[in-house]
């Protein structure tokens, strides 16, 4: 029998003891392992969270799991950074293994927390903290371990992925899309991580060290959040045969690793573009297997916990056999002669929308700029005649270097005849599907 | 270092060998597992399969894997019954962990293989033989462990797939797109196998033991191919919505287990109805999780080397920590008081196409046999009125019982109204995504 102790009795801390105490039989029947709830600690022992727990599980005294030395798993869900991390650290220190969701603090500070997890010989599983249900750290550690990963792109923010959903579907603007998905209890009060891509950027930070053994590197991703999308936008990315999303891209490019997260163009019929609502999903290209996708949930009390419930069945197999789990970490880091590449070395096609007065010679002098740039172009929108009036002129680039894109959109935006700031969103191409 | 021998050098045991060679340094990188390929058995030994071997490592005789007591893992990749069976028992005998791609031997004599492995307490990995490339076995065992499985819907055969796509997007017959799957080397000179849903039957029976814990039960999937599917068909699954899809399909109804493989016809806006080509993808339904969706490549050297791969460094993990790993083998089988349902006690949606003579009364006397045995009507489509002479007369129904149905169509084919045999497909409905 594993004990496992719970700090944190929230969503994804009820789903996980829903699962542990309802699917006990289940579990045992399929692994052989008997995985015990022991503990659960929350500061708040009071409210209901419609679960009926054994009597004396549930503590306010975070001494009962991190002292206790029957228990040997440690499953931390409270998330942000502090008691989180010091718990943690505190957990393994004790010699328990770890389990935990908390992306955010892994993106952040997970160098120390791996660090010490290696030094004492302990598991650290964190299936959760990437697109909840969806097993895709096993698939990116285990599964596909035989290949050389090439790319990366996932839909990994529900929230985000909800709220352009609504507004490709229903033609709704940013705010009441998001209005909507915070009154469904989708987005919180403040979105702010959601809908600026920095949840995104987190769970890239693992996958990329995942994927390339390249340290955790979340200051040096590029984040774009999906607030400045407009409906006007949707409608011209649909003429175009695309679907905008949030994308989380990592892939290797010249010998470094790109990795931004970003409102991204995606031709509508790539399988990718297809996955909505709250929905999560993750591409991933290795070299021998080639494209794979997985999709499910990317959130939840019940499918997040699934997934630290497979974690602590990992480890607890792990104990049964005396299996060294920990050297799976070892690859996160080891690759620290791979350089993360600067946005401005970017290449990628891309989405223009200019805001020009109608006038003759406009297309002209805006296409001039764009070619002395080296940015060449493959189609152009240009609708409703309003002469002497800004209208919208979309343009879509074949690939080009984003420094040059930059310089570009600098220039023309002092234009006279270029009413307002440009709207530039990347476009993805054949490299996802 | 863990010692590798491979029988079978066609193509996947050349897609294996190669990632063995070519990524072994990455393989180290990410698993600290050093893996040799020590040797390669096959009666071919002469043919170049574009591969730099090593000195040494190809031979004809069987007894340099099987009696090298330096060979850690045997990997069995020539296919079929015979000799497959006896070099895996001879194997496992020896004292020899085994990976295998071979699901016709596992689904039709699996029993024994795993009866040895467990007796002999030694691993038997078979990722490759289900979906290819893509983690499904893994998930299916390890990520979603904590689940009671609730069902499955796959895609898992990639020749009928392409046959089915071409004849969707280009109108083609079947046999015109079945000749092209053949001359692009998609299909086999027998395509049996492929088209008449045995091998989607094989995997079938892996899957749902690995869901269920039933006992391997090929011998009671209800197996229908897509030779019988015609263009006409497609074109009225495209007019309601459809389309027409090979599935795999098991699930748990009334306390049973369903396990069929049919063409179905699948709503256009579900996930699983946009995998295209020789593309494979899995659908699974579990109770904490919710639905999930892996797609990938489903066959070829690389993306089954992929997998054959995976198992060899999951038996290396365990070796190296003594891992009990044959434990995940015991849920095969275990579950032995679950009842595989009769196809007759099925209940589902159905698809029709009567070809009735254009005459007043018709659509009443088969609506009315309809009725007499509880089939209700959604949907009708008539078109192309020619009286007296047959026309394609398509009905959906609700939901109805299999048996009822068969009993409904048998008096209805014997009407003096109707000219041919009545073509009937299952329609699945909101169960799957």
């Amino acid at each position: 029998m594993v004990n496992v102790g719970i700090i944190g009795f929230g969503t994804v801390g009820t789903g996980t003891a829903r699962i542990l105490l309802q699917n006990r039989e289940i579990i045992r029947r399929k692994s052989g392992l008997d995985i015990n709830l022991k503990r659960i600690v929350d500061r708040d022992t009071e409210r209901d969270r419609g679960l009926d727990l054994p009597e004396g599980i549930l503590s306010a005294r975070i001494e009962d799991i991190l002292e206790d030395s029957d228990i040997d798993i440690v499953v931390e869900l409270i998330g942000g950074i502090h008691p989180a991390r010091e718990f943690i650290l505190q957990a393994l220190e004790s010699d328990k293994h770890v389990v935990t969701a908390n992306k955010a603090l892994l993106a952040t500070e997970g160098g120390e927390i791996f660090e010490t997890a290696r030094r004492k010989n302990l598991s650290l599983g964190f299936e959760a903290a990437v697109a909840g249900g969806i097993p895709i750290i096993k698939a990116l550690r285990e599964g596909l371990a035989p290949n050389n990963i090439l790319s990366i792109y996932g839909i990994i923010n529900g929230t985000s992925n909800y709220i352009l959903t609504r507004m490709t579907g229903e033609g709704m603007g940013f705010s009441e899309a998001l209005s909507e998905a915070q009154r469904l209890g989708y987005a919180e009060a403040d979105p702010t991580f959601d809908i600026e891509g920095i949840d995104t950027a987190h769970k890239l930070t693992l996958l990329a060290s995942l994927a390339f053994g390249i340290p955790l590197s979340y200051d040096k991703i590029y984040i774009e959040g999906i607030s400045r999308i407009t409906a006007q936008d949707i409608d011209f990315a649909r003429e175009l045969g695309y679907k905008i999303k949030l994308l989380a891209i990592t892939k290797i490019s010249n010998g470094k690793v790109e990795m931004r997260v970003h409102p991204t163009m995606i031709r509508e019929d790539y399988l990718i573009s297809k996955i909505d609502g709250v929905l999560n999903a993750v591409y991933i290209l290795g070299d021998a297997v080639g494209e794979t996708l997985y999709y499910g949930r990317g959130a939840g009390d019940m499918p997040t916990g699934s997934a630290v419930v497979s974690d602590i069945l990992d480890i607890a197999r792990g104990l049964r056999g005396g299996l060294e789990t920990r050297r799976e970490l070892d690859f996160i880091g080891s690759q620290n002669d791979i350089e993360v590449m600067e946005i401005g070395d970017v290449e990628s096609m891309y989405y223009f929308r200019f805001s020009a007065i109608d006038r003759p010679g406009v297309l002209s002098r805006i296409s001039g700029i764009l070619g002395a740039n080296n940015i060449s172009i493959s189609s152009v929108i240009q609708k409703g005649r309003r002469v002497g009036e800004a209208v919208p002129l979309v343009l879509l680039t074949h690939t080009a270097r984003e420094r040059d894109v930059r310089k570009a959109i600098e220039e023309i935006d002092r234009l006279d005849v270029v009413s307002e700031e440009t709207m530039m969103i990347r476009v993805e191409g054949e490299g996802v599907q």
